[in-house]
């Protein structure tokens, strides 16, 4: 028999051309015969052998997606075998489980959310993914014993080894291991990391930040966060705290936050302070669609509220902006679903505070500051791409 | 005839054995036979092979130092024979040129400065470096043709072409490209990198950084700079202009800076604020070094000066801990040899404004905060470190 594809996917750096193949495949979806050959850097000739080699197999099959990039025929392109396996992604939220079935094409199967309340319990969690994931399998008629992989993206950061960090939005879970939350529900290696590392993976995987390897995700939501990717590396620190810019001291005299610091950027350029000032004035409870709706319609308050979140946001991303110089800042979060009322003065603040202005750099050393793809459901989209790269498994 | 150097340090990443255990001695220095085969992935006989054609061509010699980690008997190491090749690494400060000639096994030869004056013209700096070179060739006895690259450090940021930026602080260089200026002085390839950046190198070659592949340096001087490491690799960002720390907006009321913007780090974190405060102290001017030498006797109002220092840049740091959760941050400028004058408020600024706090996590979580091991001409030796590691060559 040919090669197996959870055996091609665990050979690591060092791997036999099928192995390099199937990874750079399973990273990005249909890939042509000659962009495998420039990024593994192996000749034509021996990329053909790994491929006939792996479709007498049926780890990949050539792909249904063309490529009509530029003006050229389009190339044939393959893809991983949608039969070969699954992936399963999960995201932890503040109130919601949510799940994810996708094969590893990439093609996304089945999407559920399960409401478990305000500080539900690792033990809820696990519980309603084991039955879920059995019911997914069940409803497709798929056999779980193709899943190679779950990802979990969680709501706070998490710890090289798996464990929930104080810092985390959902405090019953500070401390709490994610591997021991989930290998009582599956029988498949389980990787982990923080939601907005998940979502800039998403990005980078089917996304705005798809063909770069540098770029920056800053999430404007009831939070602020983000993610950090260096050389297609998202950038988790020593502790999984990478990316946290909802919490850089903006002011050291400034309120509380639930982090227990005070001034942090969060607590002035998520969405909160509008809402807050929103309700007030209209009386009742304004939760973020509304808002934004709102504003899309032209109340002039809720546009005014909007445009001072980004003025502040855009300070905090001027200093990225000096830390980091990056060539691509992703916003995402459901505040850019404020589209250029969020965008316009977030762009001109981030300009105002940062250290390299437009018109000091050619275009090509500029940044550009795009609105993310993904808002919804990117945090889960990325926890399956998680385990298409393979990352921070917990073993 | 066996291999040449220079061939087999352009040889990139998918080179030959011989390449890739020059490539890993040319960015150590001495390595043993074991380290090499763990460094390369590659079997221990083909490392063997390997080493017996490189020193067959006199390309490295069995190293007199030897290493005694652990108990064992010394193991035997290997560098580069130092008569195979050397380095000139430039660096142009404020109203410097500082040149070093080392040979490719890591030992310095030579080290000069000359005096150039405030806002000196590239024109002055590539005569005195085209003259100087020539002459410590002489002194030497050695050949030119020996040399394999010349490093240039920076005292501002150098977009990825060479292209020195406008927020450099030598306001006659904006805009001048580094390889015009030293071509014509030397013919080898010629690699150019802000200062701050060539000193992170340093560090990670010779310093507080061997070994880890991922820290912050951050330098506290008459200015505040530093360099992001991740996976031993600078982040330089798009325009050259990655780890611009002393730029981050603490206060978008504040100060007018150099760099045309408010309130930013470096006008209350460097110790140009001290330096003030202590001269309208005493009614003289007070340079860098007798500030340290007031504190270090016990002066108190100087004591207060540095501590004020370390707690504005304790802060600033702290915002750069919550965006990269660093493993290390190495310290460096004059700043630091305050010792625990400054380290000591600073960490525990740091402390106070990052977001994961050293008590929520394990030991190996946690950040260290530590002095470099170079503070007077740690871009210099960057910039050789540069030519060795063979990165952002401008051609």
């Amino acid at each position: 028999m040919g090669p197996d594809l959870n055996s091609l996917l665990d050979d690591g750096d060092v791997g036999t051309p099928e192995a390099r193949v199937v990874r750079i495949l399973s990273e990005r979806g249909a890939v042509s015969a000659g962009e495998l050959a420039r990024a593994t850097g192996l000749a034509r000739s021996t990329i053909s052998m790994a491929l006939a080699e792996l479709r007498r197999g049926r780890v990949i099959v050539e792909s249904a997606q063309e490529f009509a990039r530029g003006l050229g025929r389009p190339a044939a392109a393959f893809a991983l075998n949608p039969e070969a396996g699954t992936c399963i992604g999960v995201h932890l939220s503040r109130e919601h489980v949510h799940i994810m079935l996708a094969d590893v094409s990439h093609s996304v199967i089945s999407e559920k959310s399960i409401a478990l309340g305000l500080d539900y319990s690792p033990e809820a969690a696990g519980g309603a993914a084991r039955r879920e994931i059995r019911k997914i399998y069940a409803e497709q008629g798929l056999s779980p014993r193709g899943l190679v992989g779950v990802g979990v993206a969680f709501s706070g950061p998490i710890a090289p080894d798996g464990r929930v960090q104080r810092a985390s939005i959902i405090p019953t879970w500070a401390g709490v291991n994610i591997r021991d939350v989930f290998e009582p529900a599956v029988e498949a290696p389980i990787f982990a990391d923080n939601e907005s590392n998940c979502a800039a993976i998403a990005e980078m995987t089917w996304g705005a930040a798809v063909g770069c390897e540098d770029f920056v995700l800053f999430k404007i939501d009831v939070g602020v966060g983000g993610a950090i990717v260096s050389r297609g590396q998202v950038i988790t620190g020593i502790a999984g705290a990478g990316g946290e810019f909802g919490h850089m001291t903006l002011d050291p005299k400034g309120d509380l936050c639930r982090c227990g610091n005070r001034g942090c950027l969060e607590l002035t350029a998520s969405l909160n302070p509008a809402l807050a000032t929103a309700s007030r004035l209209f009386g009742r409870e304004i939760a973020t669609e509304e808002l934004l709706r709102l504003a899309a319609e032209g109340h002039v308050g809720c546009r005014r509220l909007i445009a001072d979140t980004a003025e502040i946001a855009g300070r905090g991303l001027g200093m990225i902006g000096a830390i980091l110089n990056p060539g691509l800042i992703v916003v995402g979060g459901r505040g850019a679903l404020a589209g250029p009322l969020l965008m316009e003065p977030l762009i001109e603040s981030y300009e105002r505070h940062t250290l390299i202005k437009r018109e000091d750099v050619p275009e090509a050393q500029r940044v550009r500051i795009e609105r993310g793809k993904f808002t919804g459901n990117d945090s889960l989209m990325g926890a399956v791409a998680l385990v298409l790269r393979r990352r921070r498994r917990l073993a």
